[in-house]
């Protein structure tokens, strides 16, 4: 891999080694909007063109650089949220894979379908909690995992502002980080509930077709939110870029 | 407008003036792979999810400073190219503003189906000449400028690699810039026909659904092509990108 990156912002540049990128962060800031809910950031790998799979997956696309940084996000977040298509496109872990793993963060699968391959594509370390996130009224086989049902004013609707108040109150979860997909992340925003958006740019470029390429956003209409630059690192030619949602 | 940038890639980080960015770039470089046809620079700016319009136009997506790095970029232009939905899209120039300007760059724009509408929306600067790119067999009414037609193996197709051995033969473009739209982008690219990205990140999220929100590159398949980072440069929160094409 890699053994160094470069912070090249803020100046001055500084350099650590590649498996440190995200490491120092300190997550999450006491100054908050709304200190009901969780702070809530997203972390998605994308290639240079904005595209999130490669073949319909994901986990070609980052390098082992990307790899770590998510672990050392995950690392300082209490829950680790997807939404059931991600869960559906590959087999994943939402936990920390070192041996002797004293905590893991709480595993958290939103669906509005039900549709949720949990046996057969979630790997669930050893002392990890999952938490099924479902509206109310839809049928769902959690197996031996919890769930979570929350009123529905359309079939298929997840209250999310409701989803966060509860898992701050029942779960101590301070710190949120979602890894996807486009349509969890596009409600996310659209309803103001994400504070910050972690981008690695893969120096890849995709392309495909528009219904079949996966972006990092997906949903009827335009956010259209303005960002704030906070930190870019590099690795080899793979940018992390860190943006504050305003 | 953002009076300075800094260059944070390579470095040492070096700060200049905004409307620097790209300005001392020496283009083109006297090794290439194909010197038969022009050296060949894409240049895009997108929101940091990868989306090149915001409501269908592409224009209220960079800063000044992305204007003045388009311009800068133009300005060691041979020819612009487009592909015709980029001038469908909105009223455009592919020349240089600057009053008393001696030299314009040639104007090719790229049409499958003959539907340009250069009058309505092709700004053409003074001392400005335009080309059409078409394939042989359509009916297309250039107006007042002139017209490259090509043999086309299926209807609408356009022989890109022999339309850019043209414009180097007949036309002297040494430095072909491109601006897309995404399917041009695309033929390009995966044709291996494109020798440099350069890519303004907006500091915005924009998302939109899949079949309407324009991206870099669109195409029936994915190019999935590795690029190297070259430069990077800061201006406000927006981030300018220079990748080869390897």
């Amino acid at each position: 891999m890699t053994e160094k990156a470069t912070r090249l912002y803020p100046l001055p540049p500084l350099e650590i080694p590649a498996d440190a990128i995200y490491e120092d962060l300190e997550l999450s800031p006491t100054q908050r909007r709304d200190p009901s809910r969780p702070y809530v950031i997203i972390n998605m790998v994308s290639s240079v063109d904005g595209k999130t799979a490669q073949e319909g997956k994901a986990s070609p696309l980052g390098s082992q650089a990307d790899r770590q940084s998510m672990r050392n996000l995950r690392s300082k977040a209490d829950a680790v949220m997807v939404g059931a298509s991600t869960v559906r496109a590959e087999k994943l872990s939402l936990g920390l894979d070192e041996a002797g793993q004293e905590t893991q963060p709480l595993a958290v699968i939103v669906t509005g379908s039900g549709d949720v391959p949990l046996d057969k594509n979630l790997v669930v370390g050893e002392r990890q909690e999952v938490l099924l996130v479902a509206p109310e009224g839809l049928t769902v086989r959690p197996g031996e995992h919890a769930i979570l049902q929350l009123p529905a004013e359309q079939a298929g609707d997840i209250d999310l502002a409701e989803a966060l108040k509860i898992l701050r109150a029942e779960h101590a979860v301070d710190l949120l980080l979602v890894e996807g997909g486009p349509t969890l992340n596009y409600s996310l925003i659209s309803d103001n509930l994400a504070d910050e958006l972690f981008l690695t740019l893969a120096p890849k470029l995709l392309g495909g077709a528009p219904d079949g390429a996966l972006s990092i956003i997906k949903g009827p209409t335009q956010v259209a939110r303005d960002v704030n630059l906070l930190t870019v690192h590099l690795a080899s030619d793979e940018l992390f870029l860190r943006y504050a949602l305003s």
